[in-house]
């Protein structure tokens, strides 16, 4: 076998070459007039204080918990111990300066794209999306590198024996634990401000007082836009972190359980697809370029386009030349034929084909083109409530089709696997559909974080007074934003749910356990452990906006009361106030469904470790039924959560859209319908991908305590 | 050990008597004013009408499920296809009389009650209370009396044996099927259509005309009186005939497994249980009385007190006769313990105090008293998006602590059953739980369909144009029998979840299988498949209830147009049209989510015994799966669609109660969210509780087809 390890730093380092290379360029784009500085500085302030903030707080959370988890592991294993607690630091440490890095672009990229708004519409969108792909590159490159610096510093001097390397990739997953819990709560606290300041913003603004979004009347407004920056692109940027970084490791550990056949290779291929992935997303990024007329989703789509055929094809190549088994595995195992490596392409072909099933799933249900969309906004014809009753069944029914395409992924990639010849290789299959299916994901990344500097922009724009042609084309690019968050929300998910099947497996082989049986009581009751986290989770996140926006409302009411000149321009609001509370409020919130997230594996393992004792079980069944049965749910309910917010709020485009369109009562409805999505789509929802891979994370570091 | 099978017929006819002696007291009260009779006719004759329908479509539909049932178990075993085939008629047919008889005196009682609420407040309790002890009774005794005739005849001649008994009990499941099968079609029928003739009536009514609920000027107010009777009544009905009936057989097939322990004794103690609760339910239904002063729900409660009370103690007296386990069994089985009878004891008890902590629970999460429904009020201030999040987090919140109540349940229940010396004694325990659990079942079918009779009356004394004190006591009535209806559902749903672990058992008993591994694929997916029913299926049901009130609305709209004498009182609308319209709407819309419901598990069967062959696993694994993880899902669901509809609606009731109350901006915010609701808790939420029921009892029928 050809050794294509050479391939991850380079990609790693052409990676980040190439996002520094584009920061560049953005920072050298135009920073626009006085007014939009002043506007983006504001923004800026905010964005930073409430990161320091977070993190300060995520930091003393994730301190404690690292502490108590090394001297867990440490009681049994000094040395795992302090193995997972130093991959625990690393993981949290590289998964913030993902979020940050996130941030930091968008928060300068927004003004730019504004600024070049003003000339042409090509350079707005090429400054946003290539702001956007400074987060996607360094993100999927840092957790590339990351996960690869972890394996050769552990490997260090360890044999190239199945033991020896399932030892070393055992001992990193706590790498993915730390990813997961910064994700989770930069996740929740980002989303939990970002919603709140919208919600709080439209209520009083749009609603009591009747003045336009993003009108700078509104002292919540630079919240507001604040929130787009810590909530998308933070959020997301550590999410798809995190995403990678667990099923890198998840897919090396199924790797080293086929050692007798692959050796190293099947370790190392997971890191080398990924690299591959990375260098067919950076031409993907260089290709897009739009006409003047054109609209800017196919551009974005001619990218995406590139990306995922060079993917494909680099992918083949890899397995090709990676993954041909040793035609004599020893230890009784039957040979695999030479053409194994094409069966896990296969695989990989799965994967890939998933990503784009779920693209296009997302589509049909979120854009008003079709049959849902359209069916909301009739429903807001007889009212508000017939038009929430619409969206939530839309909601509940998108839950079928990426659930059987899910199931057809993973039936197809096992017996694929399985048919490979390599004895138990169908489960290396399904890992190798995620890495097809996350193949493409810096490109994603780079069209997801296009939306929100879009959707400042759009804002800078607004409250610079700017109108005509410049708003327009702005607006196009808002919608695009949209659109491109909505699919980006759908992969995320599809591919939380294809990665946890893969990190079920590992668990299973940390944890010592060869079965999750739910004919036994404990075990059943172990999954509706999950099942109710899940959803006990969600109700702390939604409600934790209302309480959060609850703040901001009560703050904005009493600026247009102290300074009765707001309205009519001659005082200005305190827009510093309004991001200081909604900063306090956010952080506040978020660390009761942070903590739930984290206690409820370890309140299971331990009840069915020392409370519960049933002989010949443990605690490794039960609480693998949590993770197992609590990510089915999760996976469904963010479906429900995210995709019935999209419609929602399409709806409410869409109907803006017609002709006697805004102000109607059909209007209002949709309104409504909107400010309900609003939290389903931008809190919840996104914080239960991440809760399903803090599950699969978590109970991989629990794992050696059950055994 | 004494034999007291003697108390199952004298239960059941005791019941029966006692259900003719009410239903004699109900029609000998004075029917009221020819006004009010002519109301009540009109509600009749749509109610008859609508379940005339409903009764010939359901028919066909189960026709043709019981011919292709029986030829395809006919196929391998003519004897059981032909059984299985008769007891679904049986169960069928039973299933469709009970509705009936909910039916038939609730839309008798109501006129009464309204009459007698004109001379005595206590007269108008009792008469509704009766009216619903009338269902109560004749349901659950005709669910006893069904299944020991079933047991008998189809045990008749059959030796003492473990293994014949075994197959008696197997050839029963038919009845189960049966009787789910047209409990979800008459639910989702009755829930679609009272929820679409009360959405519609509201929408056109109250919002667009600003006439008062139930005012006789509105085309659609027979519909939705109508509605009550054939959604409420008939529906939970037909539900709890089902549970009590599956849950017997269920407990039979775990009782049979016992029998080296407990001959015939393990096997009849279901039946005898459930005719000691049938009697203590006698008791409490006639120590209701109440002063002229009091509060409808202390005396209701009362009757519930006694009725506990009473069936704790037969419990304990039954246990101590009947479970008094071989000290030989044989077969290297080890000697039981004479305090045998005192662990099931405790198993019943568990049972008993699950269902007192499932009501609590429902209290504290619908009730205006307390936080949450408070806190959904609260948020209507802001307006109706926000009072929908509210109550939608309150829903998800509201699943975990019935969950931890049913964890608690099942587990405890077990290990008693396993610390009571039979050898894997755990699962009866479980059982015996469910009996205790369901032991006062027809005293709360009782309160529940007192709900919609006082409910009924309550919109019969409006449309009769009487206002006042009488009105005043009505409406107490009415907000009584809300109460009641939300606590059955809660007791509904969990009783449904804890019967669910009885009849798993029972399912890989019959399909000969020891475990359900979510570690494999197939059965993971099998698992997702289950998951996707309870979302896809909660969509088509809320969605029915949109489509069915769009055309009500539409006609009411143009009733108003084409008789513009309606709204001065000059012309009188068309109620019949109404009734017509929401009934074939109705029926339409109920085939797509039954046929799914039936449909899902047999394709998932299908799909790994026929097209995806794994040797050594068969479909019976998967389908366990998508068994037990559905009901999870289900049951999980269930609670947040019921109780969010329920807090939504107090708060509602509770903003109405305040001075400034009616008409403010909150008020037109809470009643958005009453309207979400409607759909949530009165269709989609208790269809869920039966297709958890129908999951477990098709696919006990369908299990012989898969080993």
């Amino acid at each position: 076998m050809v050794d294509l390890t050479i391939v991850i730093p380079i990609a790693g380092l052409a990676a980040f070459a190439t996002a520094g290379y584009l920061a560049r360029y953005v920072l050298k784009q135009d920073a626009g007039s006085e007014k939009m500085k002043e506007i983006a500085d504001a923004i800026r302030e905010g964005a930073r204080a409430f990161m320091k903030r977070q993190y300060t707080t995520i930091t003393l959370i994730a301190a404690v918990l690292a502490i108590v988890f090394a001297a867990a592991l440490g009681a049994g294993n000094l040395w795992l111990g302090a193995k997972t607690a130093a991959a625990f630091a690393l993981g949290a440490a590289f998964s913030a300066i993902s979020g940050y890095i996130g941030m930091h672009i968008s928060i300068r990229a927004n003004q730019r794209c504004a600024a070049a708004a003003q000339t042409s519409y090509n350079a707005a969108l090429k400054t946003a999306l290539r702001g956007g792909a400074v987060s996607g590159l360094a993100i999927v490159s840092m957790s590339l590198l990351g996960v690869s610096l972890l394996y050769y510093t552990y490997g260090w001097g360890m044999a190239a024996t199945k033991d020896a390397q399932t030892e070393v990739v055992l001992s990193m997953v706590g790498f993915g634990f730390g990813a997961s819990l910064v994700a989770l709560f930069a996740q929740l606290g980002g989303g939990i401000y970002t919603k709140a300041a919208d919600v709080g913003a439209d209520l009083v603004g749009k609603v009591e007082k009747g003045i336009p979004e993003d009108d700078p009347r509104n002292p919540a407004v630079i919240a507001d836009l604040v929130g787009d920056n810590v909530g998308d692109c933070a959020g997301r940027g550590a999410d798809l972190f995190e995403s990678t970084a667990a099923e890198n490791i998840g897919a090396m550990i199924l790797g080293a359980a086929l050692f007798p056949y692959f050796g190293l290779s099947g370790i190392l291929f997971p890191l080398v697809a990924r690299a591959f992935g990375l260098i067919a997303s950076i031409v993907g990024v260089f290709v897009v370029k739009t006409k003047e007329e054109e609209a800017p989703m196919s551009a974005l789509n001619r990218g995406y386009a590139v990306t995922t055929v060079l993917a494909a094809i680099f992918f083949g190549a890899a397995a090709f030349l990676m993954l041909n088994p040793d035609p004599n595995p020893g230890g009784g195992l039957p040979a695999a034929s030479t053409w194994t490596w094409a069966y896990y392409f296969g695989c990989g072909l799965v994967g890939i084909i998933t990503a784009l099933l779920f693209i296009y799933i997302t589509q049909y249900y979120t854009e008003s083109r079709f049959r849902p969309v359209k069916s909301i906004a009739e429903a807001a014809e007889t009212g508000p409530g017939t038009n929430v009753i619409a969206g939530f069944s839309v909601g509940l029914e998108a839950t079928a089709l990426p659930a059987v395409a899910i199931m057809g992924a993973i039936l197809i990639s096992f017996f694929l696997g399985q048919a490979s010849g390599v004895k138990d290789g169908g489960l290396y299959g399904t890992a190798i559909a995620t890495m097809g299916m996350l193949a493409t994901c810096a490109y994603i990344l780079a069209m997801d974080t296009f939306g929100p500097i879009a959707d400042n922009a759009a804002g800078i724009v607004e409250m610079a007074g700017i109108s005509g042609s410049v708003r327009k084309q702005m607006d196009k690019l808002d919608a695009a934003g949209n659109t491109t968050k909505a699919l980006t929300k759908g992969y995320a998910v599809g591919s939380a749910a294809l990665a946890a099947f893969l990190l079920f497996s590992a668990y299973l082989e940390a944890a010592k356990i060869v079965s999750v049986d739910m004919a036994k009581p404990e075990v059943f009751v172990g999954g509706i452990a999950g099942v109710t986290l899940v959803f006990l989770f969600s109700a702390f996140a939604i409600r934790a906006v209302g309480r959060a926006a609850w703040a901001i409302i009560k703050d904005v009411r009493a600026q247009f009361k102290e300074k009765p000149g707001i309205m009519a321009g001659t005082e200005k609001p305190d827009y510093g106030r309004c991001v200081d509370i909604v900063t306090k409020s956010a952080l506040k919130q978020m660390v009761v469904p942070g903590v739930l997230a984290v206690l409820t594996p370890v309140a299971v393992g331990f009840f069915f470790k020392y409370v519960v004792i049933t002989p010949g079980l443990g605690a490794g069944e039960p609480l693998g039924a949590t993770l197992m049965i609590g990510t089915i749910a999760g996976v469904i309910l963010a479906l429900v959560l995210n995709t019935g917010g999209g419609a929602w709020d399409n709806a409410k485009k869409y109907i803006e859209s017609l002709p006697a369109g805004k102000g109607t009562d059909q209007h209002k409805a949709a309104v409504v319908g909107d400010t309900v999505g609003d939290p389903f789509k931008d809190t919840a929802g996104p914080s239960l991908h991440i809760l399903v891979k803090l599950l699969s994370t978590i109970t991989l570091v629990l794992a050696p305590l059950l055994v």
